[in-house]
């Protein structure tokens, strides 16, 4: 048996599993990243992480083929270097080579968005499949590649960043400068920006229920849940962010053609209300419409684990 | 010495060219497609001129490795069929196989604008790169991206169409059925399509003097040479123009990261009056800003030969 680490870096936690050859994670520890830390601090934590899991796991060091991790951020994933990530602070971290000195095993690491999408096509939503786009929808929107089974990462670092592709000129300002990117349209933090302004607008709607009379309390459900009760306030919101979620997956679409598109992050939870309406979406404007090769639309499944399992799976024993 | 055939399978011609190992066309014929025949015709005609081009270089059968086909249309590369083609009213035409059962070689077929950014990574503007996209402005956007010396086609038929992902919501009306698509704001179609409209609502505008007083001569080149003698209404056809082009080349940098990105196809002739202000484009607006990898931004070298020498260069002799 073989086994390898994978380690989901996150900016609250570490989390990291022991995960064997049929990806499943065997053991499983957390600890607080304390991300504002000098980065070696981090990277010492990450370490002491890793040996504690192979040793209560009961895993010969010979076992371990290696570690991969999921970082946020700019991930130059040829030379295992945090180019530059914003929550961290980061600038030119030289992560791989740094944990594999620490733990004498080779050590890849990719985004984190890149590394769920690859947990998703080794044991989760794309396990019949080997080329899948999963697009996470949360504070950001994360998106991760995965291509004849391996993470399409483009040549240089900062690729693969589909949440940072433009849908409307002289749209929302998104975090990256630029504006009318997709993630300043269907982030969770975008929904919640819309779903306040149509309640700002119409002193009537069912929204205002739903957040108590304080917009305050707007979350991501907030729309759908009013939406649900036949709100048409809350209704045109849900509408308008499902037409610009499904404009960018036609755009994904027409460059990486998977067979599958994955909606993760906490948006997704709201599963068919999504995908039933994106699936038409898509059908009806792909580029060379039935003619071209038509992808299913579906929800991630692994959730917090998803990270770990594509993590680990960086590390390729050579046979695949 | 080994040689390919390289094809360039175009609307009004079948151009074939017979190319050294150095990416060099030795003999170049061409014919008329005469696209409206039945697809066993052109490709008849096809091979015939194969055939003809390997006999009049003196080349022996036993020295050519195979044919590349560049084709207009959604091309399913991994077996080698025209999924569909509107110009040629063609649909699942298995061309690949029908030439390779004709001239009894390898065959492989690619989009045309996929072998014309292969060409230049072989052997033009991109030749010190292995990583390239280029883009053709022309009566419509073709796209080709190349990844690591090889075309990227995405997984399944239908993808790499930089052209038909979209920038404006609910915009320009594009070919491809949807709104918005880069195609309707930076072919030369919409370039003639903002002048004349320009014009239109300027009776001024030295555009007029340009098209000799009639919007039907309206050309690719009207807006920038009346941009050039100073005219403000051209001016700002010119910088929307190229403002348009630039969100569509940050978002494909986004995505791709190339080491290159070329602009082909008529529009180009213009040089640096596009290259510059695009590469100052792209360093303000890609994600992650100069923390990124930065492509330049270029122009295409090999007109009209870039398309057989990148077809040609889909054989490899597994040495690759």
């Amino acid at each position: 048996m073989a086994f390898r680490v994978g380690i989901d870096l996150g900016g609250t936690n570490i989390k990291a599993g022991i995960v064997n050859e049929n990806h499943e994670i065997l053991l499983e520890k957390s600890i607080p990243t304390l991300a504002h830390r000098p980065a070696d601090e981090v990277i010492h934590d990450m370490a002491k992480l890793a040996e504690a899991l192979i040793r209560e796991a009961g895993v010969k060091q010979s076992q371990v083929l290696g570690a991969g991790i999921g970082s946020p951020g700019t991930i130059d994933a040829k030379r295992g270097v945090v180019v530059y990530s914003n929550n961290f602070g980061w600038e030119n971290v030289p992560l791989g080579e740094k944990l594999s000195d620490a733990l004498q095993l080779p050590v890849r690491v990719s985004n984190d968005a890149n590394c769920a999408a690859l947990g998703e096509v080794k044991a989760g939503a794309a396990r019949k499949y080997a080329n899948c786009v999963l697009i996470t929808l949360g504070t950001g929107v994360g998106s991760g590649i995965v291509i004849d089974g391996h993470i399409f990462e483009g040549a240089h670092a900062g690729g693969a960043e589909l949440g940072h592709t433009s849908l409307v000129a002289d749209g929302e300002a998104c975090t990256c400068g630029r504006r009318g990117c997709l993630e300043a349209y269907v982030s969770a933090t975008a929904l919640i920006r819309d779903t306040r302004r149509a309640a700002g607008a119409d002193p009537d709607s069912l929204l205002w229920r739903f957040c108590g009379g304080d917009l305050d309390n707007v979350n991501g459900r907030t729309a759908f849940d009013a939406a649900a009760e036949g709100d048409s306030c809350a209704q045109a919101v849900v509408e308008r962010y499902i037409r610009f979620l499904g404009e960018g997956i036609v755009n994904a679409v027409n460059l990486f053609r998977p067979d599958i598109v994955l909606l993760g992050g906490g948006v997704c939870k709201q599963g068919a209300v999504l995908t039933k309406p994106l699936n038409s979406y898509v059908r009806q404007y792909c580029f060379a419409g039935d003619k071209g090769f038509l992808p299913e639309i579906g929800i991630a499944e692994l959730e917090n684990t998803a990270g770990m399992i594509g993590a680990a799976a960086l590390i390729t024993d050579g046979t695949e």
